[in-house]
């Protein structure tokens, strides 16, 4: 009898025919002879909603108040989902995170998950229950409700499989899984079937939307096998295994398994800096302090004693680096700041680039025959990312894909 | 230093303004050097839609789910007041039933408070914080949640207020207090100023919304302070006392207190019983066993060995009743049953009637001056009924209302 943790998002739970049409699917997967944990998000819009709420109270609300607002979202979701698979005629019960043993650290909007004690859940499992955890939540030691942040209910399901030592985890979306890239930009795109979670890494980390990287480090880590997959269709979606698993199923890997891309970026360059030792640890060692990300940095020879240093940051983050940055160009005495916002980042992604030499070199070589300039470089073992100009980045995305044969056959 | 529950209805937290406006007074009355904790139901209509997404799923809710759903409500309200308070600059903590120590029974969906430890609540309140309880709802011996039915946050007020040896209780509603009648309908209704526990049990009893009996019942025991009155004025409102204190307030008492009604009653009479010991206890043995809740019962004294027994139910009792009592008729070989729906319940309530001989036959005599029929009397220590026709209840109320001298001066 096979442990399953199904995770079902918000848009799958919005309505009560969604609600029904989930129970009937958890029935159908519990009646092929499974024990099954079910975690889900709040329904549709309704954490948006809350947070709204909150906003025309004050613009800054105490956080452990604004995580027992929002937790009420997932408490809502269960609640329903549990009367629908009873009154189906099958035993389930709801559970809050706190309720299922989920403990975290005292930070709230963001808690990390620092342990879990599945006793209530297994007990549950044992008189043939099925039993759904809000994601999202968890108990802190001071015994308050705290909220996981962003990609908090895939880390719900993806840490409780690995306590509970699940089979599989079971992520269903309202995409049918990881494709080789953007189906609404690239038509040829292709679903995956079988994907690293080095890979899912790398394409969480270059703007695929598919999941969290903390949520896929767990797995990792645990050697959780990961299945995502459509709510609303019976089709197989991706499976996210070990680097191993994949390599007994394929022979031969492909060199890339997916292009990805983020435009969610802005560049900044700090012109003719001198070039004195400890400029750059000064620059982003300020931004750090600041909780400010930097993704991508690359800083040009110099043969004259002056060079620049340029960097991207994410949108949200703009202002903020603005701010800091012409401060900085005064006192290190910098000759100018340049601020670049239509700037897109293009990744190629794939662990069969260990194998295979010559990725990155291929990937300039598509984007010089399209006369795409590239204006930042940064490689991984399994990554290439080039940041490039907005308004080239579909034909750069058509190009890469096609050129590292990635289409539909 | 005076400790004060403060306890606020839907109504008064229905959005961002109103909660803004309660947080308002709320910080008044702890600058006047008073230690707080306010009990808060769920915003406006929010239990009714809960109740409306369950309806969508299953016509018989779980009742653990259903109270799982149902306390988010007040988890709401509790996190955006105390947001509120916390942006007006005062320190406050908001705490769901379970986190504030409030340990019910097992029966979910109407679960009965055993007993309040509220350690959490005095720790806060030591540190100067205003605390913030979410009503109606309470852990179960199951560590689940359990909500407390009607009137279930009035009663979380009542009874931190006994439990903490509270001051008072203020119960902040929509209206400026408990009038000697309904002002919409008799408009020379007046406020009453101060009214004892029992005649709120009356008035409770006798169709005045005011105010759940339960709550008053352990404000009573435990000798609480209660004063109703508006969220939206800074008038005084009405104080809930016990006897005692109104003799010493008040030298000589009114004879009667307040008129009340009741709409939502409907008269059934089983014609021509034969007159065989155990008739009665048959039909209401009967009735109790369906969980039917009858009101006012007389039986007609018979000379030719029939007799006659009316009674009253509420009118959502109407269809179970008529069923139950057909069958009943034909098994106990009745003549005919007849039910009347257009009936009305009017009632007088005073203390001041143990001192007061003759308040029944005024009443009798004032409604008789008007040509209005009695259908049927009861009476307690504090209070006359009669049932009516519906159609002269508010001339009843208005000539009773002037006849008893409740009239504004």
């Amino acid at each position: 009898m096979a442990l399953i943790v199904m995770k079902f998002g918000g848009s799958s739970v919005a309505d009560s025919e969604k609600i029904k049409h989930v129970a009937g699917k958890i029935i159908a997967k519990k009646k092929g002879g499974n024990k099954i944990v079910v975690v889900v998000s709040a329904p549709g819009d309704m954490t948006d909603d809350l947070i709204t709420m909150s906003e025309k109270i004050t613009s800054e609300p105490n956080p452990r108040e604004m995580d027992l607002l929002l937790s009420t979202g997932e408490q809502v979701s269960i609640s329903l989902l549990a009367m629908a698979i009873q009154s189906m005629g099958h035993g389930a019960v709801a559970l809050t995170g706190p309720q299922a043993g989920i403990f975290t650290d005292s930070e709230h909007l963001k808690a990390r998950v620092e342990k879990i004690i599945p006793k209530k859940i297994f007990s549950f499992l044992d008189k043939g229950n099925i039993v759904i955890v809000a994601g999202f939540q968890g108990l802190n030691p001071n015994n308050d409700i705290a909220t996981l942040g962003r990609g908090g209910s895939d880390l719900t399901a993806v840490a409780l499989a690995a306590q509970m030592e699940a089979n599989i985890c079971e992520i269903y979306t309202d995409v049918e899984g990881v494709f080789t890239t953007d189906p609404r930009v690239v038509k040829d795109a292709t679903k995956i079937d079988t994907i690293s979670y080095e890979e899912m890494l790398e394409m969480a980390g270059s703007g695929a939307q598919v999941m969290q990287a903390r949520s896929i480090e767990v797995a990792k880590k645990y050697g959780i096998e990961i299945h995502v997959r459509s709510t609303f269709s019976e089709k197989e979606g991706t499976y996210i295994v070990s680097e191993e698993k994949i390599g007994r199923k394929k022979m031969e890997a492909l060199m890339v398994s997916a292009v990805t891309f983020d435009k969610n970026q802005v560049k900044f360059s700090l012109i003719d800096l001198p070039d004195i030792p400890g400029m750059a640890a000064k620059i982003f060692g300020s931004l750090a302090k600041l909780g400010i990300n930097v993704d991508m940095i690359i800083q040009s020879a110099a043969l004259d004693k002056k060079n620049d240093i340029s960097f991207t940051v994410s949108k949200a983050d703009l202002k903020r680096t603005q701010m800091k940055i012409d401060q900085l160009a005064k006192e290190l005495k910098a000759q100018s700041v340049v601020c670049d916002e239509h700037v897109a980042k293009v990744s190629v992604v794939g662990v069969g680039m260990k194998s295979h030499a010559g990725v990155a070199s291929k990937m300039f070589e598509i984007l010089a025959k399209n006369d795409i300039n590239i204006e930042m470089i940064s490689t991984s073992e399994i990554k290439v990312s080039c940041v490039i100009d907005e308004v080239d980045l579909n034909k750069a995305l058509a190009e890469l894909h096609k050129g590292f044969k990635l289409n539909k056959k």
